[in-house]
């Protein structure tokens, strides 16, 4: 097991990481506590009532992944938990991928105005949604709208309830991990490229998803509330919104496409060759990642879907995060005229 | 107009009170954003529409009252916002009661994980919940027990629209007013009632509200997160709510008599006269208060009320605010048996 604490300037938490850790860990913290309420993903509890999670009394089960996050399955869940006698003075501790984890720590953050709460990440994906201390829930106007900044206790990432994940999740959270990997050092990059060259298998990624969640939280910490340098972290993220939201895939897999954008344009503008576009075309194709999409994009409605995006204020440029030279990434304004240019450019060199 | 600022160790905001200064005040704080978004008790639009509130486009309108702190209520308030194109760097202002303020201060809460707001308090108790940052709406199981810490960025208080309060009403408020007054000092709570003697006239009350709120600002700044001193604020409150569930009348009504309470036991306990009943009851009596309701307590069920209350968590005893021969709140825990008594011997005192 690996164990870092947060880097913030008070009020730090642990994240611990390895196979077979939740059960013991889970204990240091809620012996600490005099009631502990569990808000458990349907399909995590489905999958793991017999064995890891069979000691759990009267969970509150949320419905599984993005279902939890409506406004009527939260109130669902915070109700629950009041009914349950939830008190100031008690331990949340939510199981599942990131929308149980978004949803039930949102649940954490108002229950009473606030309880301590511990989130136990079940997917690929959620090295990274649990990291951050971001909650929310979906509105009808749009993803993750309502929410707040509330903290864990702690993470367990305990990675041996990746076994039952499917196989799309899994390349979907890839997707966020190879973000890491590229915000990291380009050494990274090139190490989980290797790694995985021949297929992504969530047993083996340990080493890659405790760099990712030190990448992650180093943002993170700098910058709490998004008002600089964690604004990298949506790195391939501008145009893999509009992606997702164009051809309704999963989200990591449009952001690996955003990220293959991403490297074509930081290429195009700095006119040198940052990435090598042929084998990172390769390995995403060869991973399963829906290469073929790119070549199908339409400028008028990406732009459009970029537009919507809440970090996009302006009507005449797209604000979009870039890498350069020394592989570090960078805020830029693109126009919307070379954003056209630059997704035609994309399309033709496929 | 009184202004003063609020005195916590950082992120402060200013309170402004005082008659007619709801429009130029309110410039100061909406010239500094670009979008202000409106949310208002449906009774006060109504009542100041062609006034006061006559220039405000597309207002968020709350079901009024108490009604507005409903789940489903919530998040139609969120959702409008929302719909209305809110973005984090807009100004939310709330303009109601406690319970507008309650359900919009929650509501800046959380839509985008927070946006400033200011309170526009239109009761006379909101003079108390406009203070003190917290925001709150009900769970099927209690009131207030969803919700968050908000500060507001600015507080304008503007009495004009105490005008169209209901005399009810008036009198609910008063409860909390007066019990500022008996926290303030003794000379503070007899000025009061010498100038009340003859009716509650809102119109009249700016100084003492204006006390009201620097005393509740004083124990809200002692102790934000409510493990302290900010308990005093309770003060005539436990056996208050318990006398509110059971009869259910106004907070304030049941407030006054839970002071009144408060006030004959203090003074037993203490075996002293720190506070002269005779003319307190009068004094109440006169007002309006429902005091013959104390002569039908039941103590039985009045101790069953007291320890649902969330802050009520021991079985044998119940935490109750006293107050001391040198008119200084403290806490004190008084046991099941004791209170049966107390009770007992406050109905034949009547
Ligand atoms: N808070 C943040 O900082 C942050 C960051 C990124 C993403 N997110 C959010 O995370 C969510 C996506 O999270 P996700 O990708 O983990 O998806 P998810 O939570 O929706 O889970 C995906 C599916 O896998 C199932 N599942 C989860 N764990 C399983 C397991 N161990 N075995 C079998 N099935 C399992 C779920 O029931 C669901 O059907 C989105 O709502 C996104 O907005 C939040
Ligand atoms: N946040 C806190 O610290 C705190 C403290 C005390 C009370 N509260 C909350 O405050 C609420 C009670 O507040 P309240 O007593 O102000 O009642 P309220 O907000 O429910 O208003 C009472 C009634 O008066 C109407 N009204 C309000 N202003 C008016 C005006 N100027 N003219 C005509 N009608 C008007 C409302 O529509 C409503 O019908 C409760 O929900 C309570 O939980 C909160």
């Amino acid at each position: 097991m690996k164990e870092f604490e947060t880097t913030y300037p008070d009020d730090n938490y642990t994240v611990h990481v390895g196979h077979g850790i939740f059960k013991e860990t889970l204990n240091l913290y809620t012996s600490r506590y005099e009631d502990v309420f569990y808000i458990i993903d349907e399909n995590v509890h489905h999958a793991f009532k017999t064995t890891a999670l069979k000691d759990i009394e009267d969970p509150v089960i949320t419905r599984p992944g993005e279902a939890a996050k409506t406004a009527e399955a939260f109130i669902g869940i915070v109700e629950s938990l009041l009914e349950r006698g939830i008190k100031r003075s008690s331990l949340v501790v939510v199981i599942g991928g990131g929308a149980a984890g978004d949803a039930g720590g949102f649940a954490a953050a108002v229950t009473l105005r606030g309880v301590d709460f511990i989130q136990v990440p079940t997917t690929l994906l959620a090295h990274d949604s649990a990291i951050g201390g971001k909650t929310a829930i979906n509105s009808r106007h749009g993803k993750n709208l309502i929410g707040a900044f509330h903290r864990p206790s702690g993470v367990i990432y305990d990675l041996d309830f990746l076994s039952t994940l499917p196989e799309s999740e899994i390349l979907s959270g890839f997707g966020e991990v190879y973000k890491h990997a590229l915000l990291d050092s380009e050494k990274a990059a090139r190490d989980l490229m290797e790694q995985t060259a021949h297929g992504v298998k969530a047993a083996d990624l340990e080493d890659s998803l405790i760099k990712g969640i030190r990448t992650k939280m180093r943002y993170v910490t700098e910058d709490e509330f998004e008002s600089g340098s964690r604004k990298y972290l949506n790195l391939g993220h501008t145009l893999g919104h509009a992606i997702e939201y164009e051809y309704k895939i999963q989200h990591g897999h449009a952001v690996m496409l955003g990220l293959y954008a991403m490297m074509f344009i930081s290429n195009e503008q700095s006119e040198s060759r940052i990435f090598d576009l042929e084998s990172h075309h390769t390995y995403f194709s060869n991973l399963g990642y829906p290469m073929e999409l790119l070549g199908t994009l339409d400028p008028g409605r990406m732009l459009k879907h970029m537009k919507h995006d809440k970090k996009n204020i302006s009507d005449a440029s797209v604000g979009f995060i870039l890498m350069d030279k020394d592989f570090e990434p960078f805020f830029t304004e693109i126009s919307t005229d070379e954003m056209v240019k630059y997704i035609g450019a994309l399309k033709e060199s496929l």
